[in-house]
């Protein structure tokens, strides 16, 4: 399956019935399987005027209770962000998927981790930030999107998982799981009409009183600290006493991997933290090494944007080294193997 | 004057001859003054159809080599996230007044600095970035407005003043300056229809070649430390062997020197380091006290977001606390104090 | 039922099965039904951005062949204007309900037949006109709904009902039919995805070279004609030598007869011919009888529109008069009454 | 001068101060043309977001009593339709000029007269209409968008200068006017904001309540008729005893001019009505040859809508033929002489 594919299918899979989007390479694949699949499920797919009215019907679609979401690439989900900040604030869970092109601007098609803050930190304004997860494989994509919905609707509380262009058109093998029946709409939160003796339910982002919008902030806050208690998700590989702690993502995680074969043969030991959740950041697992490993390299398909959060993990323990990888193009094994030798000095 | 009218004024003695806006709660005295004072320095006022639009008409005028802005507040912010990375690929010199409210979604109208992320980290998909300013006297204000267009064309690149709806609405003496011309148009970079015998210009953000925008992101990230390096600005004061140090901006930073002058009272040691450019980020005197005091205190108007840059410029050297003040309210001395005390133990 | 009720469960059971729009006062109660019932006939409601993305979005599902209808009032059908004559160029059917109020402008929510000429003659730009019909009752309003997606598949070609505020809001004994399936949605024009050994269709309104454009306008010259011949519609009643012609449809039309009564208990012969098609325009019946009666008399809640489309049916056999019921009110048997006695001069 | 050209500084000449608009063909040669030019008379040019947003920006701009045009062509046009509505409804003057192109929908952008029904019926919901002039030459496009902002100031209502594709790109010689002052904003009407001791004037098209707007539309009825006396404009040439009265209006009559010096020569006797306002139409002047003549052909580039208004002009005195110009291509004087002879049998 091709990786735009596997998250359209992973997310029918996941229960989603209602997709709402606007056309922008390098990620037409997911709208365009949705067209075609979401009649097999009873669901509806639905082109709209624009990326701002998408992620509005998102907002009010989701508020149903229903499985819904959205997707789009860099300047599309920039033109998300108010909404995104409403639905956040209103607490209403659904799924946006962020192939990522690179930027800023139209920039290019290219494969790119550039929008690691607008999906970490941008989430709107206000004080909202996207749940993030971040595939490495096609597999890993189609079972991120497939789970996102649970993890969404557990916290009442968009996830975003953000790809790259390269995993969007990649092929991969995917084991996949049946399609079954969507979860009911009936969430205790949800909208759906009058009913008789139920009370009154509304979704709203509105809190014109400033105690009523403190204690929203604080559950919000609350919120996060129980999403950073139990989403963390990363994979670590490689020596146990290693000179550079290399922390990485997505692709150039895997091209990391091979990077740390070849530095191996060169008797170089490395140990690798590849983030899955990008919020939470896995900061323990990236602080344990960097006592140890007296290095800390990161590799990012951007000018530098995971690097911080990298330096809060880190301290004074490690010293942090950057190799930004730019232009929408892929990375190479030897590229990196360059820099950490270059690192170490030797 | 109040906040707002200071930074519409300072904006036109900085030479602004062109504003266009939407409006929105609590910075609309803005595009008021505007409305009422662009005319008599020969500008131009117009309220677009929305953020979307209005934003895409500063990018269009500036392009000119005019001096352009708009503002908004958070949830309008959020809409002109797209155009505003075009901005920054585009390298087109702008202000943005953002005065923040209390979020996210809707939020209330309360004073707020819950945009920090989305001005220092957010400023759209890619890898760009706002230089950010964040008054916290209404001099300030109109200080920063006015000298924010020098800043913006020396790096052309745009600039946010990043104000807290606590600000806009104060009044405070202001020594003002004369109106004088706005600087001319012709800019070396700057569009401005055909010329016989020079050489086409092009304002554009589309990079389709991978080393075409690869070279853009390097002069990007360039560009990025120049400004680092020549555009940080902070304010510090209190003891010299301080127990604790509070970073703090805009303001809660002056309810912090109530707060240090009462714990100082008791005996109790500050510091304070007060940011104006939030991006450049004033590392350095942050990380030079935080190794005097064994305490770092962040005071900040949201659930913690320049708590970040904090910690990244404290690493190890010192325990770093938060006290978010949150729900669009202003903090009080004595909340602070309060928590200094907490910190100490004592 | 409700007038407006009536429109929405007439077109239910005439097979429509998606509804876009966006509200306006007096038809709210057509989406507001369609939000509850669509559902029950596995159906999609969606409120869009706007009229000009609702009207899009009748447009595209509409090309599928499925049954498809948007509602609105003036302001919102004049925006609805260049989709409509796309949809009329790209030869697809569809049905709008123009629930008419008081314009121009905002005007008020008053009943009115003030869109006449929108409907008949201004259906956007280019030679475009809507198949138009006038309920009177609201037993009317529903049949007429539910029978004209069978007009507009046979013309390819959308249909209007022109209804009125006062109609919409009125309510009156509705004999109903059962709902049953909606028809298939594979006519031989539909497009509908890629199919195997099938032509490619396509649906679009762009001829650009004339020798195309001028094919198509005919044929539109010709499906005009045959719909002028195929789908007059009208009633006439009263006396068989008439002085006083009367010519008025919709509520003007039932206050006529009312006010025919009052005036026949004092010796004036009228007749009335009320039509219900408005394009195509009954002028036969309307000559016929102008070629008897030396006053023809039109009353409708305007200005005066349908007077015109009067006077081409008289020509020079009868002295055209009119009464027009201004201001969003409605007119009433009396003040008809001392306008056929003022006609005739007693 | 370009047809376009000349429209464009025709109304800078009038005083026409600001422009805002959004690119179609035909008519993009008036946009470029006020982009350039008006900064020389201290006016604005704006390309707006889209069509709905210019004219709402007309509308704005002109309440505070400055002439403002927009120029655009069908599908633009049909889009301003709200809009227009209020700027009717609300009674304030401005120019549209719609350069016409083939229709249906996106037709092509070959010249055609199809938007005759949508300039003088169709001026959106509601009883409006505009004033319509429709030059014949360029001479005549330039000295028409001059005099229009009289005329609409004259009556405080909009204007449209229905023009042709084929015009607006046709070179011919201009004798030119010098650009003067425009005129003072001050207009009895106008709101400019507040004023020391001047009651408050609001520019609104709401009126609630049915007596108001009775009165309104009342007024409005009144001022059509006063327009109907004042500004008939039509040119009329050929036989004083003819037996075919032709009429036809732009390119159109131009062609007929030809035409009729060609079956001159033949010995038929013919007249040629060319109406320059569309609305009010000159009745008269065609009532009184078609008495007569046995038979009148209209001349039209649409599938037939001036030939309405012939028809109520002429009545039952003569024989109505119409010659329909399809497909956005221009006549030829053989095909009209040829239908002439046709009419005649000879």
């Amino acid at each position: 399956m091709k990786g735009n594919e596997a998250a359209a299918e992973g997310a029918i899979v996941g229960g989603c019935r209602y997709f709402f989007g606007y056309p922008i390479t390098p990620q037409n694949e997911i709208p365009e399987y949705m067209a075609w699949h979401m009649p097999e499920v009873g669901g509806v797919y639905l082109q709209a005027e624009s990326e701002v009215a998408a992620i509005n019907m998102v907002f009010g679609a989701a508020s149903t209770g229903a499985r819904v979401m959205t997707s789009s690439s860099g300047p599309g989900i920039s033109l998300m962000q108010e909404a995104l900040s409403y639905i956040i604030g209103a607490r209403v869970p659904c799924l946006i998927v962020n192939v990522c092109r690179g930027g800023p601007g139209l920039g290019n098609i290219g494969t790119s981790q550039s929008d690691y803050w607008l999906a970490t930190r941008g989430a709107g304004h206000g004080d909202g930030r996207c749940i993030t997860f971040a595939p490495a494989t096609v597999q890993e994509q189609y079972d991120l999107c497939r789970e996102s919905f649970e993890v969404a609707e557990r916290y009442r509380h968009p996830v975003m998982v953000l790809s790259e262009a390269a995993l969007g058109q990649m092929m991969e093998p995917v084991v996949v799981q049946p399609r079954g029946a969507a979860p009911a709409f009936d969430k205790p939160w949800a909208i759906g009409g009058r009913r008789e003796g139920r009370e009154r339910r509304v979704i709203n982002s509105l809190y014109a009183q400033p105690p009523d919008l403190e204690q929203q902030n604080r559950e919000l806050a609350e919120l996060y600290e129980q999403v950073t208690r139990e989403q963390k998700r990363w994979v670590e590989m490689g020596d146990d006493d290693p000179e550079v702690l290399i922390v990485a993502y997505g692709i150039p995680a895997r091209c990391s991997e091979t990077a740390m074969q070849q530095v191996g043969e060169k008797g170089i030991r490395t140990r690798l933290v590849r983030p899955i959740s990008l919020f939470p950041f896995p900061f323990e697992p990236i602080r344990r090494w960097a006592t140890v490993a007296p290095h800390t390299l990161v590799v990012e398909a951007s000018i530098g944007q995971m690097v911080d959060d990298v330096r809060m993990a880190v301290g004074d323990q490690s010293q942090v080294h950057l190799l930004p990888i730019l232009g929408g193009r892929i990375t190479t094994p030897e590229e990196i193997a360059a820099e950490v030798q270059k690192v170490l000095g030797r």
